[in-house]
Parts: structure tokens; C-alpha cells; sequence
């Protein structure tokens, strides 16, 4: 299958757009993300960066975005204040009303692990996760070809998994979660700083950050038990710093040979969200 | 598809084999495994079972049995002392030259979680997972319809993932496992008893069922997170054991409910590695 279309990824910062062609990005186009805008503003947002790149109605276009996609296409943050009586905006249905029925949207680690799976540092793994170690951590499971999805859209949130290194709750609600100890967050404030990126600038914060990677081997090591993976890919800002995956790695030597994986870096980096939003959007309407 | 065939549960301390008609058992037999026995007597016992049967060589026969079970169908048992340069047993290709090509091998646990998935407590769930908790902690994983297996054949062991409440190393060499607080032998260890049957009979450990049970209650947790499960069934002579599953329920109250899927008793119980085994053979044959 040819991997060719329109893509774009809403993310909390920024939303990019692109052309894909034969799997590769062509052209990108990026706004700053209004983070306290409805779904109506931000979807024209999208179509004035998909006009830009010459988008037209009905041509294949995936979205990526973060938080939960579920089986209906409605979108779901994830975060303690709106576990309960969550609310959900249509944005499945209402990129489908916009663009047509060729649209669809994903969660983006989801799309990056997809990405990767086919196109990236996973081809020719049976069962392959993506991890991305950023201000959060999440991932997506591609497990004998297939990308693992759910009905609620939880499927591949892999930082909301327990750690026997946590000791605080995470945004998802969640007591001792991977991300509570291993994501960018986690890592400023225990440094009492105000972002990860000071924390990896100031120095001096070996601990916290070889603690993170402590979390990451745990997790590649109960990924493994789970799901018996053969090959893991670590991306996102921390997990692609200098001298994490080493960490990373120096840590998962602690574990018994059946439970280490093949791991590596990703491969697609900041393009994965768009060609696996596109590839979801693409294998949604084959299959 | 019609379940009918002849499938053999080669357990720790029994082997069973039945005639099932229907996707139900309507003959078994069982004699006690000697464990000492190499792989040929063992499938001479498999073969005289099945000549009491009337099993006719090249009829569908499926084989359950604890440990990993590869890609090449050889057999691997998990525990400390063989990890490194494990001795694989070529349980597959002797099953194929004895019985013809009709004949496959698979883990029990996960021979049990599909049986519950096609025919049992599983029936209608799109994510769903099997645990088993009775000596050790086991399981299987039916995603999307599919049996998750791996080249290793360590998916779905999800009892060697960690656990916040793990202190000792299990079976497997891991640290701080799930098995390793809520197994019976980790149970009847704490107990200073020599079996987790006689922590039941004599009654007075209640903390140490509960902390087994919180453990569990984490896993499902876990599971959830990385696979969005909808529901669980948990099996096993503990798992299924009187107030445990209430047990469960009632620390999982403590998990977000986004994190809280529908947790059910097994149905099938002692039959559904057999039918499973079974199930798996006539998939394997028209995959």
C-alpha cells in the first residue's frame, strides 16, 4: 500500500500538518495550538493548514492527537479532575462532517507506534512497542502486525502502569504509575523545577534522571512478560536525550535474559504521529 | 467452526486427556504425572490415554502444558535455575510424528484463556484477558478476537510482571513479581506452611490472601492501562477460592474507574485447557 495522503498532528503546544508521499513527509506546516480553544476553532485551524498544503474534500487525512480516541471517535483528555462524567467531543464525527469520510483520528503515540512498526525501528519485529518518554510517558503496541486499539481507547497508555519505583499519582488518577516517576513532569517537580528541559540544562539531576530510566527498564520488563515483545523502540524528548537509552539499558541488564528485549531508539522521531495518523486513517478504511 | 477433537492438559501433578464433541468434554481421563519422566514416556502416557479414548492417528488433537511453548513448538520450563541456555524439549515436532499433523502444543493458561473467550466467561469482550492464580499466577490474552502468542511463547505470562507490593524474586528470576506476592507457593512461604492449600484450611491468614488479592487487583489495573481491557475472568484454585474474587473487587475500588474493567470467576474451569488446547489446534490448522 502506498502511503500517501494528508496528516496532522494536534498537539498541546503545536498543531503540524503535512503532506505524506510514499511514506515520507513532503511538505509541514505548523501553528502554535490555542490550548483553550473548542473543537470547532481548532478544526479550522486544520483545514486552513490542509488548504495551505492543497488538501482537498474526501482526500485520505489522519489526525493524531493526544489523549484517548475511542471506538466511536470521540476524544477523551486524561487527567484526575474529568475521570468521572468525562466529556467527550465528537472529534471523529465532526472531521468526518469537514473533510469527509476518508478522516480519522487516533491517539498520536498510538499513530507513532504504528509508524514505526511498518515503516521504522520496528519492521520485522512479531511484537513491537513504541515507548515515548516526554513530559508524560505513553506508547502503542503492534502486536503480530496489528496495532492494538480498545473500545475506550485506553489501549497503549503504557505510563499509566504501575512502577515498583512509584511513590506519587499521575494525571490519569492513578497511584505509582510509570509516568509518575519516569516523565518529564515527574522529573521537574521532584527537581522543583518548572520543565524537564531545565532539568536536563541544569545538570546536576543524575539521579532523578537515571531513576526514570529505572522505571522505563521496569516497564519494557513487564511489557515483555505481558505480551512476550521482541523488540521495543524508545522516542520522545527524554527517551531520545543523550545518555538516556544507555541508562536505560545499563537498567534492564538487572533483568533475568527472557525478560530483555530488543531495544532501540526510535527511528521517525517528530514525523511518526502524521505518517501513522495517515496509516490508521489508510488501513481503517481497507480493513 | 464445530470444537470437536481430543485434547491431553499435561499438568504438574496430573495428565488428562478427553474426547470433547461440541466444545464440551464428554470423556476424561487422567493419570498422575511422573515428573521425572523425559519427554517420550510422557507422550507414551499421552498416547495410551488417547488409545482408551479411541483417538485414530491424524485426528485433531490439542496438548496443554505449563511453561513455554516457542514458535517451533518446543518446550521450555521457566524457573531460575535454567534461564540461561535452557534446555527446549521438541514437544511439537514428537506430538506431530506420534499422533500426524493434526496435533499442536500451547501453554495452558493461554489454551484456558481463549477456551473462556470462544465459549465462556470471555464470550462478547473485545479486549479480554484470563489470570489464573493458584500455585503461580498465569494467564492469556485475547485482543480483538486474537490469542496473543509470541516467538518465545512468553506472552501472556502475566504473572511475572511486576508488582508495587513485591518484595522476593518468583520462579521466573524476576523481582518483585505478581507471583511472587500472590501465587500459593509465595502465600504458604510467607505462612511458614508447606502448601497454599493448607493456608486456606487452617485459616487465621487473612492478610496474607488479602495482600495476594491487592496484587491481583494492581495487575488488572495494569492490564487495563496498557490493553484497555473491557473485562477479566480469573480462574485458579485460589482465584476461584471463596470471598477471593471479592477480595479483588474490592481493592481494584481503589483504581480510577477508567482503570476498572468487568472482572468475572472463569467458567470452564478444570476443562478449559483442554477445550482451549483443542481450540488452538483447529485454529493453528486453518490459519
Amino acid at each position: 500500500m502506498s502511503v500517501s495522503g494528508f496528516a496532522v498532528d494536534l498537539g498541546g503546544t503545536k498543531t503540524a500538518a503535512a503532506r505524506i508521499e510514499d511514506g515520507q513527509v513532503v511538505v509541514r506546516l505548523q501553528k502554535a495550538t490555542d490550548g483553550s480553544a473548542e473543537l470547532d476553532a481548532q478544526v479550522r485551524v486544520i483545514a486552513d493548514l490542509l488548504a495551505e498544503l492543497g488538501y482537498a474534500h474526501g482526500e485520505p487525512l489522519g489526525v493524531a492527537v493526544t489523549g484517548r480516541v475511542d471506538r466511536h471517535g470521540d476524544w477523551h483528555a486524561i487527567n484526575t479532575g474529568t475521570l468521572r462524567g468525562i466529556s467527550a467531543a465528537p472529534l471523529g464525527a465532526t472531521l468526518r462532517a469537514r473533510f469527509g469520510a476518508r478522516a480519522h483520528c487516533a491517539n498520536d503515540a498510538a499513530a507513532a507506534a504504528l509508524a514505526e512498526a511498518r515503516l521504522g525501528a520496528g519492521r520485522g519485529a512479531y511484537n513491537f512497542a513504541y515507548l515515548t518518554v516526554s513530559t508524560g510517558v505513553g506508547g502503542g503496541l503492534v502486536l503480530g502486525g496489528r496495532l492494538i486499539d480498545s473500545g475506550n481507547g485506553l489501549a497503549g497508555h503504557v505510563g499509566f502502569a504501575g512502577s515498583r519505583l512509584g511513590d506519587q499519582r499521575c494525571g490519569s488518577g492513578r497511584f505509582g504509575t510509570v509516568e509518575s516517576v519516569a516523565g518529564g513532569r515527574a522529573i521537574a517537580a521532584a527537581a522543583g523545577l518548572h520543565d524537564a528541559r531545565s532539568v536536563f540544562e541544569h545538570g546536576g539531576f543524575e539521579l532523578l534522571i537515571d531513576r526514570s530510566a529505572a522505571a522505563i527498564a521496569g516497564l519494557i520488563g513487564d511489557l515483555t512478560a505481558i505480551l512476550g515483545l521482541d523488540r521495543v523502540a524508545v522516542g520522545g524528548s527524554i527517551g531520545l536525550a543523550p545518555g538516556y537509552l544507555a541508562r536505560v539499558l545499563g537498567h534492564l541488564q538487572d533483568e533475568p535474559a527472557l525478560f530483555r528485549p530488543e531495544v532501540v531508539p526510535a527511528e521517525l522521531t517528530h514525523d511518526s504521529g502524521l505518517i501513522g495518523a495517515l496509516l490508521i486513517a489508510q488501513e481503517t478504511a481497507g480493513g
